[in-house]
């Protein structure tokens, strides 16, 4: 039976040592945030996750959803429950307006709690994720009637929602989208067609589900402009907000999946359903780009956490189980074996889990910091050059981190050998889970074209300058301070090797989309090798601090800089072989003839 | 519902045009092995494959293997049928001995056979894919009357067979285990213990089930240096061979995993069991050795094999699927969207896949080759050779081919989006039936000790020499050839790296063995990368001759150059990381405490 342990210390060092969170005062809710109330809130959050939803996870992938003949489904024993203790200690709206019900709090402890969910329970926090996506596009695009009909009921939790954007044919390109909405007269449209994948489509945890919707008005005209966005409430509210009857959407399936069992993965038939259009007609994919920047991020995080418990259970697992000895000779002479930590190829596994983990960790923190800053900001330049590195960065983290954070899970079930092959254990759920967010919120294929094809030449590169310029002034500020000396090299050497793949892209793509398609994925991670070197930098630089200032654990402050150092030394070196593979350009790949492959 | 199609041409080609197999023709069963014999069987075994194992791939995941409560245990529905048909057409006995009932021909063309039935059925393949190791250790160290009572039932496949290694506390270290063996005063011992992860271990498909399985014998010495080896067969057999009584062990359990459903893995209990001593008394390792060397070689074919049959339906899925348009401009105008195949990063994960697939074929069967003649030559020298050869590849081409083969069917799943997460379409399948590859006879991390610790420096390195000399003398043999060229350059870059890598560990893992531990793992990869890209070499080199000489398929021949081309640009860069690595050394992973971890 795996456990999880939330990384409250973690957390707290970072907010209070590497990002200090003080600094941010100014802005609305952060003031509030005082480090009391992030302790408290995230110890309490830490709290719910290992002791409600963990115990659930294991047993809801074994027992999975069931549709039930009239189309209604049944999330696995104890998730009723838990998801009402979610709602009650007003988790789902720790981030939202206020003004509809929310806390207010900084978007950046929403990241964290969401950490700490997907850890303990990731098909179970995908209930109440899909609601930040939907609340942030019907804020955004929703007519003044439409928030206060549904904004208050997703921040309380007791409503949930929904993102039905895929149709069997069509997934990536949104343009071959065939759901119809046919004007019904009254300002209200009906809606007809299927839409396939969609999480959390139908379950028993809430009273009402809220569908947002991509369809093609009738008449509209083809391809992507004639996309317009409809929200779609399971069941009919009346005007006074009460509980009307049933609305034509129902589930006709529930996908068999890899894994997230415990998630109802639907195919959501709309057979005249009454719908109502969100911002302006045939404009609908701008909207659901807002829906779906807030989830990619949500699926970034997704990634680290799985990576986080995988680590923890394999690590515990390394330092339990005897089996051989030391190379050089026991080190426990008085056992039968030596506990295989000993063993550096263990280790190597271990420190490469968690090195991205501590890094990734404090990277989600950094973006979801231009997040609160881009959206509660009040000063226009900083808001700009916050939702410049928000835009740019969101497709890296979403590549990079589910990308690694699989191979993680893949590498954490290695350390317990067989027994990381058998169910029991728990690693391999851990590995099935991981796997869809590579997949879900646009594959990482997409999010490498999405950051080599539209970031990185937005604005005349003015986000990537931004970036680049923001970490050479963190080297140029530090590069006299001889303890982080062996650090800074490392992350210097990535930084070039972007810097000349970035270099190859203006000279070869221009002429040629193809050299930027065919170097976009290695191109996504040398940028998520850089981010996170840049990320480990400042923990060194926070842990060397905390050293000097005798104010902490120095063995863990210690740890943090082995770690770092180990990052350096074995991950780093990866950013050259991208460079190569970036530089060999399209022109293989693209001469062999489609029937040779 | 995925396909399968045995690339039977590619492996004509890999033994006519690339290792010719008629210059093996002075050793036993190769004359016989004529070029008609050898296609007649090739495909032969490819439509068996395709028509009968593949068809009962996904419908054996689904359903499993089923215990009864009086422990016998059901296979899924046709695969008795189905292991009748492979036990007729006389597969089990391909390359075994025929003074045994063997058909003698070269092992090569069985380990071809076993890579068409991995990629049909890989939890198929494994209960007849097992008796392999067993006749190798009961015709090395078996008695005659053992081989006599055995071997002809096991060739015939009338009987299975199986490993009983590990114990719930002990895999890698067989040192501790506790499984004991009394002297019943008759020859015969009586086998007490609990034995985990039998593969085959019950099933319903042969006549009787021969046991392997290592226990000590009450009295022996502790450690590694008291283990025997014993048979035990699931039904005693009398004197005149007709079956006797139920022998006293029984499956206790099916363990739950994450995929090889079908294949039954079991608790074995043994109670008393009847068995006898194969081999020397405490010398029980050794004859298992032989036992797993054979079964390592078949493991990493299961690593090619699910890279292929998961190849073949992502490109498949790339050539259909309609989606978006290429980067310069719509290929397909004519039609809604353009194929997926139009772009470049879907090309990248097909091409690194096969680009993969190709060169471990033509791997596979080098090291196959070389097992024939280490076991066949009359010549000692090319015996020697060739020995040398097997035992220094097997690890790296069981850590190797997994690991990649592992990767590309989550690479393959990816190429499908959506659709790959979902059963129906078979791809997760193949991810999880290939995750267990990596782990089971001796894990990756052991087979990178096993190469470095044991491989490396046997003999004063003579079979790395050895190797390393074979690799030089083709390049010196082909320098002065322009069209080889461009090919011969990323292999040679490849080797530096080796070397310096193999020169690094000379230099400081004698005095620190952790330094040997802690970049072996890389060193497994990096010698991976060489020997695949000699391979890469020796087919293009047969490519540009058949290109010439104007008799094969011209498109064929330039696809493979292209695609050795492809691994040179984007496969061999990794070489510089792994060496990187490798130098780090082994100083800051075993600097953090284990606390720490």
């Amino acid at each position: 039976m795996p456990s999880y342990k939330a990384p409250v210390e973690e957390i707290l060092f970072l907010l209070r040592d590497v990002f200090p969170i003080q600094r941010y005062n100014n802005l609305p809710g952060f003031a509030e945030a005082t480090p009391d109330v992030v302790e408290a809130i995230v110890s309490e959050a830490g709290k719910l996750c290992e002791e409600t939803l963990q115990p659930l996870n294991q047993p809801g992938d074994r027992a999975g959803c069931v549709r039930g003949k009239d189309g209604s489904v049944a999330t696995p024993r104890g998730f009723k429950e838990a998801y009402r203790a979610y709602v009650e200690g007003g988790w789902v709206g720790l981030a939202a307006d206020p003004d509809y019900g929310g806390q207010g709090l900084p978007f950046t402890l929403a990241a964290i709690v969401n950490e700490f969910a997907c850890s303990a329970n990731m098909a179970f926090a995908l209930y109440p994720g899909l609601s930040q996506g939907a609340l942030a596009a019907l804020l955004t695009h929703g007519t003044d009637a439409q928030k206060k009909m549904f904004v208050p009921k997703l921040i309380s939790g007791d409503w949930s929602a929904t993102m039905n954007l895929t149709e069997s044919h069509c997934g990536t390109d949104l343009g071959l989208l065939k759901t119809k909405a046919v004007p019904n007269g009254d300002g209200s449209y009906a809606l007809f067609g299927e839409k396939i994948f969609i999480s959390a489509g139908e379950h028993d945890l809430a009273e009402n589900i809220v569908h947002l919707v991509l369809a093609r008005i009738e008449g509209a005209p083809a391809g992507v402009k004639g996309i317009s966005m409809f929200v779609v409430p399971k069941i009919l509210i009346e005007a006074d907000g009460s509980p009307g009857p049933a609305n034509k959407v129902t589930c006709g399936a529930i996908e068999h999946k890899m894994g997230i069992h415990a998630n109802a993965t639907c195919v959501m038939d709309y057979d005249g359903a009454k719908g109502w259009l969100v911002g302006e007609p045939h404009k609908g994919l701008n909207a659901m780009f807002v829906m779906m920047n807030e989830a990619r991020l949500g699926i970034a995080i997704q990634g680290l956490a799985l990576s986080e418990v995988a680590y923890q259970n394999a690590a515990a697992y390394a330092k339990e189980r005897l089996q051989g000895r030391a190379l050089p000779g026991p080190k426990y002479p008085e056992k039968p074996a030596d506990p295989i930590i000993v063993h550096p190829d263990v280790r190597r596994n271990l420190m490469t889990i968690r090195a991205f983990n501590e890094a990734a960790r404090a990277l989600i923190i950094w973006t979801a910091l231009k997040s609160d800053i881009a959206h509660r900001s009040s000063d226009k330049t900083e808001v700009q050059a916050a939702a410049d590195s928000l835009g740019l960065l969101t497709p890296v983290l979403k590549g990079v981190l589910t990308d690694m954070g699989f191979d993680n899970t893949v590498k954490a079930q290695q350390i317990l050998g067989g027994h990381g092959y058998i169910e029991e254990w728990g690693m391999e759920q851990f590995v099935r889970d991981a796997r869809i967010a590579m997949i879900y919120e646009g594959a990482n294929g997409i999010q490498a074209l999405d950051l080599v094809g539209r970031k990185l030449p937005k604005d005349g590169g003015r986000a990537m300058m931004g970036f680049l310029g923001e970490v050479k002034s963190f080297i140029k500020d530090n590069e006299a301070d001889a303890s982080l000396a062996p650090y800074l090299l490392g992350l210097q050497q990535a930084l070039a090797h972007l810097e000349q793949a970035t270099m190859w892209f203006m000279q070869n793509a221009i002429a040629n989309p193809e050299n930027a398609g065919a170097g976009s994925y290695d191109y996504m991670h040398l940028f998520g090798l850089v981010a996170l070197g840049y990320m480990w930098v400042q923990i060194a630089n926070a842990a060397i601090a905390s050293k000097a200032a005798g104010n902490g654990d120095a063995a863990a402050m210690e740890a943090k800089l082995l770690r770092a150092k180990y990052f350096m030394e074995r991950i780093m070196p990866e950013t050259s072989a991208h460079l190569a593979r970036i530089s060999a350009g399209a022109e293989t790949m693209m001469a062999l003839p489609a029937a040779q492959f």
